[in-house]
């Protein structure tokens, strides 16, 4: 099979797109903009061997490709439209491909995504996928935008992808029932995008939580000139996780803030919206917690119930550490 | 110095841009559209061993990486606005990425470009860009737009980056200048953009030539249900090429047909176009010539001089050939 076979075959779905001018199959795709929308770009490269190992099922890859590129357009409330493709392969298999350009176009599908450029190429597993979405104009989830006083919130559950990567390294191990549902938010994260939506009246800031809370939170305190205290007993994830005698303090802290992977939002807002936010959280089906406070101080606090600080080894995910 | 480190050193370059509302540093940039314009998605990778070698010049690559995705917008008559970058490197090291990024800004300041967003992860040589252009509404050059009876041009001079290749394979070999010429060919492709502006009026379909162009002008012929004949004799090449008694026919037709890397466009256009084309090649100062005719055969005749029909042994690159 060649290259131009794999796009006819794969690529090339027709799919409903009122702002879609020419898909796939020239030089370019052009679309059109609806006036009054601003436009948000970005672009993730997932390396074989570092984002994620070889022998995933392709319909898990396939998903994670797509949802971390969706999450980022949730952290800036924007609704994902027009995806790229770009795939190096060491080799075009059949039922590999099939496998992962169906679960490719059910995940596109259900959030209303068109695939407007592919490449594919021969190389050593590299998936980069550059995502558009939009927002109606001067609307948009910074990092620029957290105030004094604001509630810190996250959502879902942390540290399960991180807890799911430990087990498979051999560095720890978890009860079947638990390493499930660590493994399937690992593989198929759920990106934040009906809530991201919401936020936009609500929210001030936000960013979605894929190196680590304590990295990622650091973005939005420098970018707004800000600090916060985080209590870490607050933050959310799997009672199993949480409550379980078999783990340090320091392994289920790392899990919790530096472990990365996790696609879950973190934003702030006015106290004021506390109910706004718990009505659109309910809204979205996506759970919502509470876990700090903006402060004057520019840097992060890390705190637990007790009120002890808390001190993290590692903060975060480094793409060249 | 870690990934953080060098998206702040190099990529948060402020850059004049009336449509970007936000550049990188969030989870996405933010671009308004300017009314009255479609706008072209187009994006390719880049993988070292297969489109470079991993020993080229920083500057060279840089160049190329753009380059490539900058002729894309060319061949639909489009001007690129925008573009994102991701980067997959065994290491960070300092100087080469210095000497990277200032060609790399250099170039799409030439050309106006802003880059806005990027992402940069441990990996072995990777480059994706998905670059996006404008074109006023509803003009663009396309692929299924080629009309019974229309010229067909290319631009520049075909088969030196093949040539140059074949050289550094030691499949074959060329005086000094004669390389030299080939070679800055090969690393420094001139996209056609100036051009590609200039025959949205004025051309039917347009293409570029980046896999060869009897391959190439192949997806104008299918997309448009015509058939060519090409002159073979009428490509426009080094004359050192053409006229050198070193190379077998069979060698020069590679590279002016199938070799790949050219970079130029292939454009069909009316007949009573052909002074106008002439005036715009002079304005973009970029040669033009005309080297076959669109006919109704479906499909592509290659002849010469003497009116023989020439076959092709391979047609032109295939990604995962």
């Amino acid at each position: 099979m060649t290259e131009f076979d794999f796009i006819q075959q794969y690529l090339h779905r027709q799919q409903q797109d009122n702002e879609l001018v020419l898909g796939i199959g020239d030089d370019a795709a052009i679309v059109r903009p609806r006036s009054g929308y601003d436009l948000h770009f970005s672009t993730d490269m997932l390396v074989g061997g570092t984002h994620f190992f070889t022998d995933v099922a392709p319909e898990d890859l396939a998903h994670k490709v797509l949802a971390v590129n969706f999450s980022d357009m949730a952290a800036m409330g924007a609704t994902p439209r027009w995806a790229l493709l770009s795939v190096a392969l060491p080799e075009l298999k059949q039922d590999w491909l099939t496998a992962f350009c169906d679960a490719l176009f059910a995940l596109a599908r259900r959030f209303g995504v068109t695939l407007i450029g592919g490449d594919t190429t021969k190389g050593n597993w590299v998936f980069n996928v550059t995502i558009i979405g939009e927002t109606p104009r001067q609307h948009a989830l910074r990092r620029d935008a957290a105030q004094l006083g604001d509630d810190i919130w996250v959502t879902g559950l942390l540290g399960l992808a991180a807890a799911a990567l430990d087990v498979y390294l051999h560095k720890t191990s978890l009860p079947a029932a638990v390493f499930a549902q660590c493994e399937a938010k690992r593989l198929r994260p759920e990106p934040r995008v009906a809530l991201g939506k919401e936020l936009l009246s609500l929210a001030h800031a936000a960013q979605d939580i894929s190196d680590g809370l304590a990295q990622d939170i650091n973005h939005i305190l420098k970018a707004s000139n800000v600090g916060a205290t985080i209590n870490v007993d607050l933050i959310p994830s799997l009672p199993d996780l949480r409550l379980s005698d078999a783990f340090l303090p320091a392994q289920l802290y790392h899990w919790l803030l530096a472990g990365g992977d996790d696609y879950e939002l973190v934003f702030t807002a006015a106290p004021s919206q506390r109910e706004a936010i718990m009505a659109a959280a309910n809204r979205a089906t996506t759970s919502v917690t509470k876990i700090g406070t903006i402060t004057a101080g520019r840097e992060l606090q890390l705190i637990n119930h007790a009120g002890n600080v808390i001190q993290l080894q590692h903060q975060g995910f480094d793409h060249f550490g």
